[in-house]
């Protein structure tokens, strides 16, 4: 048994993670931190884990958490950055899910997230946590840096068109939307549900935190001499609970047909347990996916014209955060990878 | 391992049960039957199964079903009465999650539903299999008789006082609300999103099915000489999906004291897995049972006056069908009643 | 014209007196406070506004509260006896929202609120703006304490059944549930739409707030011989915006007669503008009312047997807030009852 | 007063109308028809009407309709093709809310919609009803074509910068998404609540019937000489009643300026009662238009890179069907163009 803890577990991330590690056979579950309910059973905060969990929120120990075999980190960006040094260097294996870690250019990361990073050296050595991409890696990382959730379903989208090299990639258009979990378990005015129910709205139109986050992870896996991946990313907020759906658009560099992209696509994931290709003229729903690792993927000519349409859709909290973490923890500890993600989604 | 059939898979009490049986390591899936979809892979009608089911929905031979070890009904009412006798006839098990054999009283039957009842002899040998009620004689019986979802949250929320004597039995009030996936899987202008979403209504107030239901099953745990069970029932539709809680009224027979109303459900429930007691005060969500097998309960008495009240809350397609069907064939086939049934809730 | 100001304006019936005022053909809106946005224009915080209202909220300045004909309060608990007796003193009517002179019965009302009351002499002044019942006093009224939601869709329910004596008053259930507005435009935890979207569950089912008001009304309705009526109140939180819907249980006191009780509540109501009286086996629907000041009510006696079922169906910010004290404005002013707010429910 | 009639009034629009025209101080309602319902009282279908409309369906009889001097079509199309001739020719006015008469190149709309176009004629004849863009035709037309929701949100998004010739017009993105309303009053499976609400999911993303139509809207303000206007456009399903919103990607020709990009938008819609230019950096929301004629619109370009990105949001039932039809009534009958339509949106 893999011992863990979940350092933050009060939001929507943590009791993600506490449902799917509650069934992974091969995880333990030892401590999971909140300083402000420090004694509190999680059980009495979430009451779906009623039976299920014994644990009660603790304060972070250095110890305990270095007694672990992996921590999961949970939390706000700017804690990881704090915390996580002390554990790398006694050897745990940490799995963050904030965005501490996931830019490699420390000062992109500084002037999107406003404040300074205490601890580049480890977004130097983390590994970014997109197993279909840096699957290798991954296997050995101390460190993972798991990806945002739109950074999910858009790179998962894009990636078999990048390689191949045939779309423009100075000229993508991402239109993407998520469910309000995504926006965390916070008491702001903006997230009640009578301002958002019955409601659409894009936001952060004029750039959003995962903008570079996405360029990047497009830019490593595009061939050397193209010009670096450019994207316009409009994220917008919908009325419901989980899911992302990205509807992308990228220019064709040469001529399209449309049976040539389908198979680019089922080539590229055709081993991938966790990325579904469509059926050509299928649209994916992202309930097919909720609460699943699963991404749902399809890739269409409309017209016949030259833009490469593909629609991807995720479950935000899993696939784009948690359940993803998991899958790393497996890789990382040589277990099958689908291990404690086999559940289906909950349709209707 | 189990063999099992489907009769009837197109309808959302089949789609769950497929997603339940897809993860329950003692059951086999070898046929799921529909006319109208004869040859169409499950996984097409419902894509979140892709990956995870290679079946198709076939014609029901009666040769194939009674190979099964059970087959579940999961069809329109009147449909099981027709092709279960013969399936009994061979020995085979069989779990019917339509109304089909709940109502012991043919005539009364027969009034509720408008048509007439062609096995009557197999209502009389069926068990109804509430398993918190009726447990030793689902062990050995060979046809089951699913509860519905309304008669499974009020009875288990009203047989602890009944059982007792501590309520007037004749005085019984339920008002008690279903998400819209208990109508089913139909295309009617009734259930399109646009009639139902931001909207709220009572319905069948002056008489819905689950009544005569609902009071056969409440009468069968009375004490024999109190006056029998009388419900008014009023069901009304919620703006979600899944889903139903009760709220129950009953008038106390004699003093009552709030903590000995605690202790009743405590003690009555406390060997059963899928009963959760609540803490003196809480108020049980549907959310926290989405997609489980447990029911949540509390009690109370509002102002200390001579009214209980008992709150209680299920999934409609789970513990109110589903999944209970599972819970009644794990104890059929003696296994571990919570086989497949042990995943949490999806919170949020 | 009449000359309005509103106290308290960034709250859910605060902006919707701004929308109803907006097209009122004899009121015009002089001044909105709110002392957190002083000199925010409302069309910045409500975008709905835009092009309709070029106000901006200010500070409240008595002396310009002073210099119209009405001020509403759309405040907290607590506000308007602080600020509306010096109101009063000046000769300037007032239309309070909040709860503060609701109750007569003023260590009731310390006791429910948990803090003193610091205007008794106000609270006995006031009347009760429930217009189908003090419709009379409210003509020459110079404190209008507006109804609770709650109240407003309970006492119309009930007032016909206990005017008339034919129903155990001491016996009464209210089940009732409320769309997420009721909780007000507040940034708590609780509210946000991951919690609450697919989720239905009661709230303070031990003792709730609106308890007393609900009594204090039935009370001054029923005929002075019979017991004083006692109230089981459940409240529940609907995954929806806008709307109460009560399910109101009764006992008979003798024989009973379906169509007796439809003419009863048809003779009561055929006068109300804003009562509508539904045919017989229909129920009332919440998005029927929805921004309207309509309440619709169905009677019914299900199975013919002794209980007395009434359904209610209110918009919770109109009926039950901004709609009613506009009706009463109107009474209050010699108007039309029906000015500005002739506008049909938005369906779908 | 106005004479209306409207045919076809069982579905969204049509309701829509009644709601709108009730209150409409210059329009008198004489007949709405349904060959199905003849003789049910509308506000039996839909209550929210009751106390408000005395009309019954009725068969639509030739000479009643040709009685009125406007008729409205909220028709499925190919309805109204067979029906308008002879209006025309009795010289009534028609406002067409279907698709019959919006496409000038038949063969277009053919091959679109499947079926033969039996009145070419009058499909030159009409006037394409977007007030914004053809004011001047509409006041003289008979016939009016009025526009689909999705293009209406489109086109006004896209106008402004067309007409100035500052964006590709061959490279237009358009991303949208409505409310499943869009989607009519039928009873599908498909529509149901149950496979709708918390879900999301692109549709006809191959081809929407709405593409040529938006096609020939933006080429008819475009300067002669650039190449002609060609859209991807990719519509989506929102789990929500009302509400479009676009979201639109063109690249600019030269140099961009946010500034002037504002400008450009003020200055196009500063006299127009129903486009509302957000302030920049504002995102419009589709809850703030509803059950209004408003279309609000921002514009921006993110990062300062060369995509012109414009956000666009309607009610499609109202400025993308029926309250955009009154305004052309409007129009056509020398009225105040936002008579009748000046109610604010409800909110929250």
């Amino acid at each position: 048994m893999i011992k863990v803890a979940i350092v933050g577990g009060t939001g929507y991330t943590g009791v993600e993670l506490l449902r799917l590690l509650s069934t992974h056979p091969q995880a333990e579950l030892t401590a999971i931190t909140s300083r402000s309910l420090n004694g509190t059973p999680v059980a009495e905060l979430f009451p779906s884990l009623r039976g299920h969990s014994q644990l009660s929120f603790c304060t972070p120990e250095i110890d305990q958490l270095a007694a672990c075999d992996v921590v999961f980190f949970a939390t706000p960006h700017g804690v990881a950055q704090a915390q996580v040094p002390e554990l790398i260097k006694r050897g745990v294996r940490v799995i963050d899910l904030s965005a501490d870690f996931r830019l490699k250019d420390i000062s992109s990361w500084e002037q999107w997230y406003g404040q300074a990073h205490t601890a580049p050296e480890l977004a130097e050595l983390a590994v970014y946590g997109l197993p279909e991409v840096n699957r290798e890696q991954i296997v050995t990382a101390q460190l993972i840096a798991c990806p945002g959730c739109y950074p999910t379903a858009i790179q998962l989208g894009w990636v078999p068109l990048l390689e191949k090299g045939i779309v423009q990639p100075a000229e993508l258009i991402a239109s993407a939307a998520s469910g309000i979990s995504g926006a965390g378990r916070q008491g702001k005015t903006d997230l009640i549900m009578a301002e958002n129910s019955d409601n659409f709205r894009a936001y952060s139109a004029a750039g959003h935190r995962h903008l570079p986050e996405i360029e990047q992870g497009l830019r490593q896996v595009q061939p050397r001499a193209s010009s670096p991946a450019q994207v316009t990313f409009v994220p917008h907020l919908l009325p419901m609970i989980r899911g992302i759906h990205a509807t992308l658009f990228a220019r064709a560099v040469g001529q399209l047909d449309a049976r040539e992209l389908q198979q680019v696509f089922e080539e590229r994931y055709k081993n991938e347990p966790f990325v579904d290709v469509m059926p050509a003229g299928c649209h994916p729903q992202t309930r097919t996916v909720r609460g699943t690792n699963m991404c749902r993927i399809s890739v269409m000519q409309p017209q016949e014209r030259d833009t490469v349409l593909v629609l991807s859709a995720i479950d935000n909290l899993a696939k784009g955060a948690s359940a993803q973490a998991i899958q790393n923890m497996n890789i990382m500890f040589g277990l099958t990878e689908t291990l404690g993600l086999d559940s289906l989604a909950l349709l209707p």
